[in-house]
């Protein structure tokens, strides 16, 4: 019987292939450090490669499907990967014909952060909630939504990007166009610079902590900081917990949803920030009840997109089978 | 056959009943004041009355439905109009009861920006989009999201409301425990307060066509002036042209639907915004390609509502049949 399923999660810097049964359960996974700018044919390859190792170890057990979550843009009606930005060199890469032709089984694409909401919505804290927010904070921040264990789509099926969504326009300019949208206020590479400046201006515990290195101090630094503490960096983790609020509250306003599932890398520091979310939430609820909403932190942290990924591909294969 | 639908729009000063066919086409429509603090049963029965008269104008077609789009909050599982604030003494009424008692057919109660969105799917300018925002800019901000033809909703069925996304936490205090959200920018209520603060401050056209009363300034003054050229008039046009073009933004980068449908007395001046509105939409599609969501205004002013409703019951009867 063909029970197996391969995840990919492939980020910037790291490649995760899982094996995972249909049942949800990660059987085995492989991580690697991964180099993008070796190529596109390198790295599908170095891919192709794990998944055929993965297959041995998981003796026995036919393959039904692989899923790929990869850091977008990806355009996924055509499997192509589109994203020089982090993944230099893969630009209008089609990813999915090659590992379809290895293997010759389904193969799926995704938006590496609709596949890790995927995954909260399958096995995580997310666990079928009807309406699925997910939201990564680490380098960028990312937002996927999930409707009844499907993806939602945007028009030409384009992934949405919530972290882009403009929370104050007199924040600093981002990439995207906007000045002062959510990920230029809260995303870790905000926060550092912010961090940086608050230490620059007052000192106190974040400089302390990094011997006086000013281009150390990151948002780990402030969240240490703070948890000593540490008046300056306590002011600004209120700060920071004030623009993630206001972002889950804008979430809140247009999706409603029955939850939302915070993870990456700043999130993994949730608590710190959670005491300011929860009061700006609160103080938000005159037209909708935000109690209704459930605000969660991952608890599958670093397999939510392998598993989501595997799950990708099983509703692809339903899909097609309608 | 019974094919005559009735669509009620229901809102804080109007009443508008009109019969409808299933292909959505309005054969009547009948449009009077109301006044709700006159109490639910005044209103029920006055609702009942008018579309009892409908029914008798359309001579021979049998009722198969009615829908009533309601001035929200509205608990629509229940039927139950939960609203004292824009319709004095509806609290907890149940209007969904009384109505199906005295015709015995399906009646289905929506929020009304879920009603006028489903007119605009149905008929209007939103006709077929898959993923269809619709936004209305009068009194308030509503806003609604119309997914393959169906009202979406949140946790628990509550109606999201966009219209109180944070634009600009700098902005002023919102009944909604914001500062700054889009309602409390860039409805009419807003726009008359700015009107009258520029006009108070600067002067010229828009005082000159009150003659001199700075309380009769309004967003129509502010649209007319500035149609005029008067300077002041066209630079506030301006900036109620960004925060508009801000909250559109926001709902692309959480919606990124098809289309965007714009309703209400201020956006009856459409034109006058919409370049600034395109400007800041052109600034702002670095991660999403803005020109492929269709911004629109509404075709079928006044009638959306009713239209809507009609629609929703045939909803509720399709869903009820499967």
């Amino acid at each position: 019987m063909d029970d197996l399923l391969i995840g990919i999660d492939l980020g910037g810097t790291n490649l995760r292939v899982g094996a995972v049964t249909p049942q949800g359960e990660v059987l085995d996974i492989i991580s690697e450090p991964f180099d993008a700018a070796r190529g596109p044919q390198v790295g599908i390859d170095k891919i192709c490669g794990i998944i055929t190792a993965l297959r041995d170890r998981t003796m026995g057990r036919g393959l039904r499907g692989i899923g790929i979550g990869a850091t977008g843009p990806v355009v996924r009606e055509r499997g192509v990967i589109q994203n020089p930005y982090t993944l230099p060199t893969w630009e209008d890469v089609d990813i999915v014909s090659p590992v379809c032709n290895r293997f010759s089984v389904p193969v799926n694409l995704e938006n590496d952060a609709d596949a890790a909401a995927l995954g909260e919505y399958w096995m995580g804290a997310g666990r079928g909630l009807r309406r699925l927010a997910a939201v990564t904070v680490g380098t960028g921040i990312g937002t996927a939504l999930i409707l009844d264990g499907k993806v939602y789509r945007g028009a030409e099926g384009w992934h949405p990007e919530g972290g882009h969504m403009v929370i104050d326009p007199s924040g600093p300019a981002c990439y995207c166009g906007s000045h002062g949208c959510w990920e230029s206020l809260a995303a870790g590479p905000a926060i550092a610079l912010q961090a940086q400046a608050v230490a620059a201006q007052e000192g106190g515990g974040m400089l302390r902590l990094t011997d006086g290195k000013l281009n150390l101090i990151d948002a780990r630094i402030l969240v240490k900081a703070a948890r000593q503490g540490d008046p300056p960096a306590r002011r600004l983790v209120e700060k920071i917990s004030t623009y993630l609020g206001l972002g889950l509250v804008n979430i809140c306003m247009l999706y409603f949803p029955d939850g939302i599932v915070l993870s990456g890398g700043v999130m993994r520091s949730y608590e710190v920030f959670a005491p300011g979310i929860q009061q700006v939430l609160a103080h938000h609820d005159a037209v909708v009840p935000m109690d209704k909403v459930k605000i969660v932190k991952t608890q599958i942290e670093g397999q939510s997109g392998v598993i989501g990924a595997a799950r990708s591909v099983l509703n692809l294969i339903e899909e097609q089978a309608l």
